[in-house]
């Protein structure tokens, strides 16, 4: 019998809230963990069956740990490539492919990709100073986005007007048209190499202005059935565009007159994909693990309705993590916690999230409202 | 704020598959899981935090383990009730309580409880010797049961005839009358310190009559609902007579005659809860964290007909576990693997369970049968 699941070490650059999800999927499957993080508390080490303690931007370390696995994949994008490319042309499968995290990596090649490949998108322009925007004939107001290494709402700005532009990054960035949306959307696609792919239903989500960061996520959509096939097909064009292996998340805009335009990719699980674990009848860490296994993906149906509450560190609040309300929302039906495993909490930093199901929509939306405002994480 | 689940050490003296799928959820609660286990390569061994090889039915090693955690827990009954005893009285919480594990360690003391709180039970008769057999005069053929370190079938013996009697067990036994059964059910109990109880829907056990082990189990029973009241009525008297925290499994016959009688009893998750992790809102293993944290217990009802396959080591192989035909499986929708992390297969040796749901019982009943044709666990 050929190497199986069972058999094979699994290698995650990052062992963050990304990869403790996977793990625990991983578990199921005997498989074999090795985990890298810069951080010696990171949620993953006390889980895995191997965890490093080592830098994922540094080539020898991502080489050296790569060697050590069969099949490599990553849970944030910003990782060395160059190791990754070595260690494929020595045989290891890395999935995503090196190439694939190469051009998600950068927003500016993202975006030309799009424009490449008739994915549809808001309007752009590529920057690499201050001076080049100041000389940029966008219209204000606008989008400015640093080309890398942005996440959680970091790297992004809005210009009002030239007088913001002092303030503005002054590195490789790509201005964006402002797009007047109705509605954040993501639709998460998983391909296998044998070229199967599968869709998740298409979510809603709601994002806190103040950190940018999603607040609740909404699953399924309610959308006419016409808009979300749309995003379920962009989604997939992007996919077989790509030729990845693996999960990928599509972030999109649903604008005020119907049109769809892709914001960002993430080529890994994904916050827009939490909710899958109890409401849909596979996970998008199970489906990433069949994907990047070469096995047959699962069933992606929502098997009820699902909001997803990212658990913030309260403002105001650094230290010791403690959470406050905890047995509160324990005691309402249907409410699944999911701690990260952070000993410290922050203002706005992801310290677990709450997935609530209900067969009503609105009661699963209120029993939300109701965690928002009863569970906080304090110091 | 009080010290909560977050902040706590929990100790698990065994770290067998019950402990793992027990882990998987404690992942969730940022709880600091601390295993005893005398195999080196326990199923546990990789995902605990910390992870003793040790024995558990030593009083120093089960003493001197428990002083590390805040509350203590079992996945196996054998365990040493003394050091538990002695960790109470230092005022470590230990659920299921010892007096609980003490009472449902020998079968005889088990089946008297059920006499003296008059839980339906089949007649029975205490013996302590082959002599004692073959002077009872208890009508044959009959169960020989030993009444202590029996498990998955063994310990247990038909005897059918007085010949029999020269190859019983010469150890302390009850001779229990045969049970005339026309289904084996059970139902899971769970009851936290406050006294809040809940039971999971009553489920159906087929048992594989060479090993005298599940094979597979469904739920929700079919069964009329005053039967199933009744089953659930008598568990939670059995939880409120024991004043256990904790999970408690209740095994029972359901008779030709339409009577139901108390089998036997499992302080802690049980085989028969396996398909709660898909099949319920809540599992067996987040309840028992529930009950045992004195957090309120979650919601038992059934999402789908779910049915539970123990995947057994095959006839036969002993030796380095494969497992054909899992690809093929796992094509099939709805199909939920947990492979339990055992190197080594040997006949009839637990090495992991399917769980497949369905919302079509008979669907699910089909997929199944597929399922236990097609997947094998072979050296």
């Amino acid at each position: 019998m050929a190497k199986q699941i069972s058999d094979l070490k699994l290698g995650v650059l990052g062992g963050g809230q990304l990869g403790r999800m996977l793990i625990q999927e991983a578990i199921n499957y005997n498989l074999t963990t090795l985990i890298l993080d810069p951080d010696t508390n990171a949620p993953c080490k006390h889980i895995a069956n191997y965890f490093e303690c080592g830098s994922i931007t540094d080539f020898d370390t991502v080489y050296n740990f790569g060697k050590k696995a069969d099949i490599i994949t990553i849970e944030i994008e910003k990782v060395n490539i160059e190791a990754l490319e070595q260690l494929e042309k020595e045989g290891k499968q890395v999935y995503p492919q090196s190439r694939v995290i190469r051009l998600i990596q950068d927003k500016g090649v993202q975006k030309q990709f799009f424009k490449e490949n008739n994915i549809p998108t808001a309007p752009f322009q590529l920057v690499n100073t201050r001076e080049d925007i100041r000389n940029s004939s966008f219209a204000f107001p606008y989008m400015l986005k640093q080309r890398r290494d942005g996440y959680d709402g970091k790297g992004v700005m809005k210009i009002n007007h030239a007088g913001d532009i002092e303030k503005a990054f002054d590195a490789p960035c790509l201005i964006e048209e402002l797009v007047d949306f109705e509605k954040e959307i993501a639709v998460i696609v998983a391909r296998n190499p044998k070229g199967q792919m599968t869709t998740f239903p298409m979510v809603e989500m709601e994002f806190n202005p103040e950190a940018n960061l999603v607040e609740f996520l909404i699953s399924p959509s309610t959308y006419p059935e016409a808009i979300q096939l749309r995003a379920e097909t962009i989604a997939k064009n992007i996919a077989s565009s790509l030729n990845i292996t693996g999960l990928l998340a599509v972030e999109m805009f649903i604008t005020r007159n119907g049109d769809i335009l892709v914001n960002e990719l993430a080529p890994r699980p994904h916050n827009s994909g939490h909710h899958t674990i109890e409401g849909n009848y596979v996970s998008q860490f199970e489906q990433h693990l069949r994907a990047i296994f070469n096995l047959p993906l699962g069933d992606t149906r929502s098997i009820n309705n699902a909001v997803m509450i990212n658990l913030l560190g309260e403002k105001g609040h650094e230290g010791v993590a403690k959470y406050q309300g905890l047995e509160k929302i324990m005691a309402v039906e249907g409410v699944y916690v999911h701690l990260y495993g952070k000993k410290y909490t922050k203002p706005f930093r992801k310290m677990g999230h709450i997935t609530v199901v209900d067969q009503n929509r609105e009661g699963a939306i209120e029993k939300a409202k109701y965690i928002k405002e009863t569970l906080k994480v304090i110091a």
